[in-house]
């Protein structure tokens, strides 16, 4: 088992900050984990993680989620809970300004030395979205922080992502949008426990409500009936009230035995990209050789894809192979 | 090869119309490939594909695209040339109501014989968008069309993946939605083969087209230098000039050897969707195996991951092992 390798250098002076409570160590930590190389320490913190309360905040751009967020942390720390904000950027080229400017509104909570906040850019690590971000969730609650909020831009499948990685889903949406039912029938049904209608005094926020509640009417729900909550996040209304929602959920978790199953399955999530992660570059050396064979030979993508198959069930390869001479890159920035 | 196995009778009927050029025939064969059963049509006709022009359209919603994309197809079909349209909607629960309303546009075209237009969902195929859309693509080359058009909406990986299936890449943009070198340095440079500033008009286009501007002359390429069209595709603005910069691209790809080079990355491209979408559930499978094992013998992810690598290395299981019981649906439609 990892948790018994011995640490390197670096990583055994993290782990004793870690251990001594320094927000520096937490910092570290995920700052390994970004860099692929978060197995050990996670090996030696991950069975004290499990005890904080996870909840994921997604939605379209500016709706309010950075407001929202920095909302509920207030909540948090009024109730004397420490908390840690992971603030996801999903990486859509055309979103990434906006996303930037939201996040200052966490600002607010940058001298509180409870509140421990960390940006991350999911592209290019390792298990994408769950994999940095999920070690990041498991750090911040092996570190001890009670209730770690999530913050993700619903663009692709984020806002799936992040809900098969924390507890309680929090869908931010914004009046005036476009059709509620339209946007909601397409797979936002599943990850919701809670809607949260932001902007209420937007004045289509009515409408939002009535289109979410008779979708909500359409269905049976065995198990949690998702809320309709809406807040004034900028001003504070509605803050209670979702924070109410927030622990009735996880009441329900912990009585229903949903929570046993949600970790389960967040587990699985985590393996799952971490399998992945690894896999893909094995693969992609195997098709990047396959496809400079005879091109007769190689038929069309599905001959060449069965062929391949057919090599990976006698065992995937133990690493990537070497890489093919690189292409010329098509564009250099000057000077550099 | 599956090119000589034998075809269904459905296939078989299928391909008989494809082969007299009936565009019901094309719609059937992507229908297939769409249900995941394409690959024995595919073998059969996959040798005649390779000698469309392709162009792919992506940016964010709102920006014109279909418009543009309209506009395309009147330029072609003024030339003589049979076109195909792949739409595709990538399935963000947060913009299909947009996207719908964008294809609209497209109708002009709808009763026009040499013109096929087909939308596609990218989520729930096989192979995802480079799946079902890849086979798109080549089903409308192999069926004779001279230019095929494949318009995305830019969110999340759509637009590089977009970039991968198709020769030309053209990237809208939309004056005044925000700084360019922003969205620009995510990503979006090595994608974009053209950058369209659509609605010339608009107060902010000067400053967008400087802004483009000044990032392209940072930089130094090697092959191709991607360029800039200004247009303004509702009043037919600057078409003509895109097409004669598309017809240049398509030229330098004929020259420069490029052309042999993307079309090997996307058949690579494809492979890989296919490889991905045969593997993912065989290791979900896997996965769920591991989890419901003793915890602590699973360890943290790592340590879990490691293991099932260990196990893959030994090869991939031929089939996804039986599902474990399903828990029941949380939300159900009533009266289903």
């Amino acid at each position: 088992m990892s948790g018994s390798a011995q640490l390197s250098d670096g990583d055994a002076a993290i782990l004793r900050m870690f251990e001594a409570g320094s927000p520096r160590g937490l910092a570290r930590a995920i700052s390994r984990a970004e860099g692929g190389e978060g197995a050990a320490l996670m090996g030696r913190v991950f069975e004290r993680a499990g005890r904080a309360m996870t909840v994921g905040v997604t939605g379209p751009p500016g709706v309010g989620k950075s407001t929202l967020s920095s909302a509920l942390v207030t909540m948090a720390r009024r109730r004397g809970q420490s908390v840690g904000v992971v603030s996801v950027d999903p990486s859509s080229p055309f979103s990434r300004g906006a996303i930037l400017g939201d996040r200052i509104r966490l600002s607010d909570h940058f001298t509180d030395p409870e509140v421990f906040i960390r940006s991350m850019a999911s592209r290019g690590h390792l298990g994408g979205l769950a994999g940095a971000t999920g070690d990041a969730v498991a750090f911040m609650d092996a570190f001890g922080k009670d209730v770690i909020v999530v913050e993700t831009v619903g663009v692709g499948q984020s806002e799936i992502e992040i809900a098969e990685l924390t507890d309680t889903t929090l869908v931010v949406l914004q009046p005036g949008s476009g059709d509620a039912v339209q946007l909601l029938k397409a797979g936002i049904l599943e990850v919701a426990d809670i809607f949260v209608v932001n902007k209420a005094d937007h004045p289509m926020a009515l409408q939002l409500r009535r289109e979410i509640r008779n979708m909500l009417e359409m269905l049976t729900f065995t198990g949690w009936r998702p809320e309709l909550i809406v807040t004034e996040a900028r001003a504070g209304t509605g803050v209670e009230a979702l924070w109410a929602g927030i622990e009735r959920h996880a009441e329900f978790l912990r009585t229903s035995g949903e929570l046993e199953f949600r970790r389960r399955a967040a587990f699985a999530h985590r393996v799952r990209a971490l399998v992945l992660g690894e896999l893909e570059p094995r693969i992609e050396s195997q098709i990047a050789h396959l496809v400079r064979e005879d091109a007769a030979a190689l038929g069309d993508p599905y001959v060449a894809a069965a062929t391949l198959l057919a090599r990976l069930e006698q065992g995937v390869p133990r690493e990537a192979a070497p890489p093919s001479p690189a292409r010329k890159p098509a564009a250099v920035v000057k000077g550099l």
